[in-house]
């Protein structure tokens, strides 16, 4: 006689027929044991990172549960990305409301199944539970760097300049879009290419070999702009100065810049919003051009910002003024 | 000016004040980067396991967070105990519920600080974020094994004898105990004692060179001992057929058991309820003998339980006949 594990139906039926598939690295002993065996790999660092995302407070109740998935990869890779690491695997904790139905599960696993695809990612093991509580999500990704190569948060100098990758405050404006906040402010089109940059990020993975050669510290820009730069600074012992005008915003925010009475405040709200996933990175000044130009080269487009002196935290200037930032607004300096 | 990270003032206070300081470990950068780096130890494996609790489903609601930490990572301790690795550190992620009080939080890290400095762990990284759910943790625990001397659930073969580690049933009493539902039927001693065992499991990190030395396939006891019994069955291709006579019992058990009307049904429950921590494990029958007295040695009881035969899942006997285990109950076969 055969007994099921007492987890309940529901997470051994999730795990034998939805996540099982997905781990078919031969480290993950097809999630059959108490733990996964990574070899070790000599000359290599393991880098790891973990996130958690907790419905109605990192994504929206009602969103698809595929890109609630690939949004918590990608969220982790971004991670991985702004450390130059190659992406490896994961380690997955589910936390499923009480009644989450088959459908939905099966969602999130085809979600997790097509990024683990386009990523190169393997599932590697993981906890899947119920709770009374919303939905939360965890991962713990893995990644590999060659030994001591991992970009670190603390090598800014001050001279070098401040690039950021992609554009900025999509992901905050996205936000807005998803919610139905810029209907009538707008169109169709722009409010669902945003409400997809906040659903769905891209991590510059692309960025890994020129990071490796040129960047002195980085971070993705997870909880904005401001704030990640403001982590390099504390981790430097620097002051990172951003020049908004120079911010690169897409085409959607552009029309919502326009559209907008203070423009300073607008340009501080998007450098301050969070969920972009771009890199931000400091580098020499001698090196900045090739740095630019090989990440052009490889796809993704880099754009100066700013530089770095001797002080602390992130300054915000527009056409030489300093703007002075509050966690809970700003106003000028 | 410094900005505060948008995460909330409790978070960053939270990682600045009480998690830092718990990871002095270099790998962990002082958690002041998106990532930690673990350098490769060229010729051993890093055994990776995950486990989340959550409140009022994995532990009580008002459990003092010192011991609900500790038996977070006593959970995953005992998850690297049966895999026979050496504990090394681990990634933590909790969600507060709204409004916990700093008192709570600075409890939680005294007692995270207090196991692993017990254990020999590190803190490596993590996630903190707030939760209108109840209280949710996760931990992914990192130990090291000689490159593939990780014991599988998957090496028991036809003819082993079965061994478990200390006492089974004291976490199922344990909780029955802690919610005062054995008032009146033991001794405040006993259900005192009974309750610690369920709210501060031991991880069998002792067994290690024996397990190494002389185990086929082992698994920790989380599930309950026949569920968990199951796994290595069903990863082994085998049916482990336990004798309930011989299982090992707790002196507050005993007194419990004693006062039971129908002692099978009694010792099906010990059996099937969870949060031992115990390890089950089996071993060719010529070495049972030695690997007893080795981990007996190492302070460490173990007591044989039953035998591997061909077939699956899991058998459970008492005085020669056959039980027949239902996830809902049980009868006789």
């Amino acid at each position: 006689m055969t007994l099921q594990p007492p987890q309940g139906e529901d997470e051994f039926e999730t795990i034998a027929r939805l996540l099982r598939p997905l781990a078919r690295a031969p480290e993950a002993f097809g999630l059959a044991d108490d733990a996964a065996a990574i070899p070790s790999r000599p000359g290599e660092d393991l880098i790891v990172s973990k996130d958690v995302l907790v419905a109605g407070v990192h994504f929206l109740e009602g969103d698809p549960l595929d890109l609630v998935a690939r949004k918590l990869l990608r969220a982790n890779l971004s991670d991985l990305a702004a450390k130059a690491a190659e992406p490896y695997g994961y380690f997955l904790a589910v936390a499923w409301p009480s009644g989450t139905g088959w459908d939905e599960r099966e969602r999130l696993a085809a979600g997790l199944g097509r990024d683990q695809e386009l990523f190169g990612l393997a599932l590697l093991g993981g906890d899947t539970v119920s709770t009374p509580g919303p939905m939360m999500l965890s991962a713990t990704i893995l990644g590999w760097t060659p030994a001591g190569a991992m970009v670190r948060r603390s090598a800014a100098r001050p001279g070098d300049r401040v690039l950021v990758s992609g554009t900025i405050g999509d992901g905050w404006l996205g936000l807005r879009a998803a919610r139905g906040e810029l209907d009538g402010v707008l169109g169709p089109e722009a409010a669902e290419w945003l409400a997809g940059r906040y659903r769905l990020p891209e991590p510059r993975l692309e960025l890994r070999d020129s990071l490796r050669a040129w960047a002195g510290g980085a971070a993705d820009v997870s909880d904005g702009l401001v704030a990640d730069a403001a982590h390099i600074a504390a981790a430097s012992g620097v002051q990172l100065r951003l020049e908004l005008e120079r911010l690169p915003v897409s085409e959607p925010a552009t029309q919502w810049l326009a559209r907008q009475e203070d423009r300073a405040e607008a340009l501080v709200a998007l450098a301050t919003g969070g969920d972009d996933y771009e890199v931000v990175l400091t580098c020499a000044t001698a090196h900045a051009g090739t740095l630019i130009s090989e990440a052009e080269a490889s796809g993704v487009a880099l754009t100066d910002i700013g530089q770095v002196v001797e002080g602390e935290g992130t300054a915000a200037l527009l056409e030489g003024r300093e703007l002075e930032l509050r966690r809970t607004g700003w106003r000028h300096g």
